[in-house]
């Protein structure tokens, strides 16, 4: 990026200009909350049929099994078939889960920590580390964080990591039992990984015998735009290249019907299926069967689940269209950030200058536009560079978006033309 | 027991007669489960209610909060109060989970055996202890086993544990951590824990600073007669008693409204709520807040649970007292048996002579009638005399469990007559 200030202001001029319209901004008393992911009203309303759309006689399965009672640890077989429809894998290589794709991942590390993982060599205690692609999932890395799990940070592209990075690091280090991957529209760039990616993730050395990617599908179907990328299979692909068991993949509806009300679902090998199945018979006697069912009788079939998201793609692309014109209208050209235009999932990630991401995040607070705190996409929420941040444009109305982007850009005028003033 | 074969017959011919009896029940090609304490058909229709009583429009909280969406991690205000309420407990000391309170458990165990608990030393790690009661529930040793928890076996009274043994162990031994607890109708003895019990256990003194009481009040309106004993509440008597953060309470609506798609609960002091919440956040951006809802307005409030319950008991006391109809009429007296006629829960606990317990399982499985496996009332296991059996009357249509009875009765005469004559 190359800063610009207009050519006709000094920087002490561009800074009252900013400082100006940052206060008319704050005098106008907004409450914005634009801090995470969440589907707005008008995108809950699309799922309220599925409150009281299971009947007593849907209970039953084709066998006349009850549903109602206990048994089916690992998930009935009518959510097994539509999450896998939906995953792309076999219903085999499915667990039909709870309520939160993220307990699933959670519970994955920690299982390794306590007892390890097939093919490995024992739990993964003292000093395992996993690969962070960044920006990325700050609940990722909470998890590791958490665990004492060292993240090293890996640059992400468009299409994925930096591979070249994530091979040299693998094959070399036998501590590094993971990595985190959001294959299709990434938490939070948007990024979509690639062919190549995917082929260089499922075949690449490893010193470690259980290596894992922990490839949360997160938005698989969450489309804005008639470009619908397809993301090749990292289970097949990496049962092809001879490493079946590297990938753990997860997702859930949350963004889909309710959030927490969903069903969350963990794929893989048949290795790693009755291993996660083993560990999780000690956690629980099952999953909520009848909602799973609830589920199956909303969407009927994954075609339904394809239905239903074009009516939330509807009502989110506008949102996101409207973020990305405030900021090509306020700041284009300017030198201070650049930004993804993402062809789907929940956020628009924008890069400022160095050293901006904090202080803008603290202003816009000051003017009542709550963000994402800085640092937050990174492991450890420390951004080396404190440069990224994450907009969220589902939940707010179209209006207040705009209110709250019209004090976003001026904060990052403000904090930029600072910046600049000091370094020039 | 003293064994007494009908005096006019020798062992020989005593045991030639139960074998002829056994051999005519097993010819009767009988298939009956009797493994697990699962409601019946007719107790889970009593629920059915619930699957479509939540409307939109009761989706909200008093403020307007959309529980559709993210947010509550610890539950919604108003399960809050319904599971308080049940509980004994003051709201802000629950936490509403998900749909399972062996995961609450599970999970609290995994959180302390990797970070440890408030007031203690650190993680539970290396060669921490758990004193069990015996006979107990199996899902509870499970979960120390799995996480190489040692066991110590410590005799179940009608009114509790053998308090003398527990409190000696405590005091002696800081790898002491926890003893797992089924304060009311105890499964599967159905004993209910006395006032001095509880007075003991909350101020007894325990060599470990963060020594736990795993209470898990899984049946406290689980009433099978017009006899509702209270149990005091543990919390108020740990409070009292100097130790407040010692108990961790748990429940679910599993046997209340339909397995798996119930509600639970962790209930506990501040600290200890304070503390699992926390560690919940790692693991779950929150429980199904629509399916709470769901339970509080299909009950309305704690009497409706009662109520409720009272159906429950019509369906299933014919059942225990037919079990019991049964153990009396083919073993009374006969000094091959002694079982509890509980007040409530779900199990009827029968001691046979020692030695007898697997074998009786083995060939009731020859004939067609499943049992719990012998030594599951016991942790690793074992039942050290191999003598305790666990009978769960409540699934079995009453005819089905008459037969059920016939087998059982059978192969105790069988197994007992000739384990006399070994060692007469």
């Amino acid at each position: 990026m190359n800063f610009k200030p207009r050519s006709d202001l000094s920087f002490d001029e561009a800074e009252e200009t900013a400082k100006a319209r940052l206060a008319e901004l704050r005098g106008r008393n907004y409450r914005i909350d634009m801090t995470r992911g969440k589907p707005s009203r008008e995108q809950l309303d699309l799922s309220n049929g599925i409150l009281t759309v299971l009947r007593p006689e849907d209970c039953f399965g084709a066998d006349g099994e009850d549903y109602r009672n206990y048994g089916f640890g690992t998930g009935v077989p009518e959510a097994k078939e539509l999450l896998a429809a939906y995953m792309g894998v076999r219903p085999d290589h499915v667990i039909a889960g709870g309520n939160s794709s993220l307990s699933l991942m959670h519970d994955t590390v920690v299982g390794a920590v306590l007892s390890g993982v097939p093919g490995g060599t024992g739990p993964w205690r003292d000093g395992a580390k996993f690969l962070c692609p960044v920006p990325g999932y700050d609940r990722h890395f909470a998890i590791c964080e958490r665990l004492g799990i060292e993240m090293i940070n890996v640059d992400m592209h468009d299409d994925g990591p930096d591979m070249d990075t994530v091979e040299a690091m693998v094959a070399d280090d036998p501590a590094i039992k993971g990595i985190w991957c959001v294959p299709k529209y990434s938490n939070p760039t948007g990024a979509v990984y690639s062919d190549t990616v995917v082929d260089r993730l499922a075949g690449m050395d490893a010193a470690a015998s259980d290596f894992r990617i922990f490839w949360d599908d997160a938005y698989t179907m969450h489309h804005l735009t008639e470009a619908r990328p397809r993301v090749t299979s990292i289970l097949e692909a990496c049962a092809g290249a001879g490493y079946p068991d590297r990938p753990y993949m997860f997702a859930s509806t949350s963004k889909i019907t309710h959030p927490g009300t969903g069903i969350a679902t963990l794929a893989g090998s048949a290795a790693n299926i009755a291993d996660a199945a083993h560990k999780m018979s000690f956690a629980t006697i099952g999953p909520d069967k009848l909602n799973q069912m609830r589920h199956v009788r909303f969407f009927g079939d994954v075609d339904g689940m394809a239905a239903h998201m074009e009516k939330h793609a509807e009502i989110i692309a506008p949102k996101f269209a409207a973020v990305d014109a405030a900021l090509t209208r306020n700041l284009g050209g300017k030198g201070m950030a650049t930004w993804r235009k993402p062809l789907g999932g929940y956020f628009i990630s924008v890069d400022l200058l160095d050293g901006c991401a904090a202080e803008v995040v603290r202003l816009a607070g000051e003017a009542g536009v709550t963000l994402t705190p800085a640092g937050a996409t990174f492991p450890y929420g420390r951004d080396p560079r404190d440069r990224n941040l994450r907009l969220a444009p589902t939940l707010p109305p179209i209006e207040e978006l705009e209110r709250a982007m019209d004090v976003f850009c001026a904060c990052v005028e403000l904090v930029s033309t600072r910046k600049m003033k000091e370094s020039a």
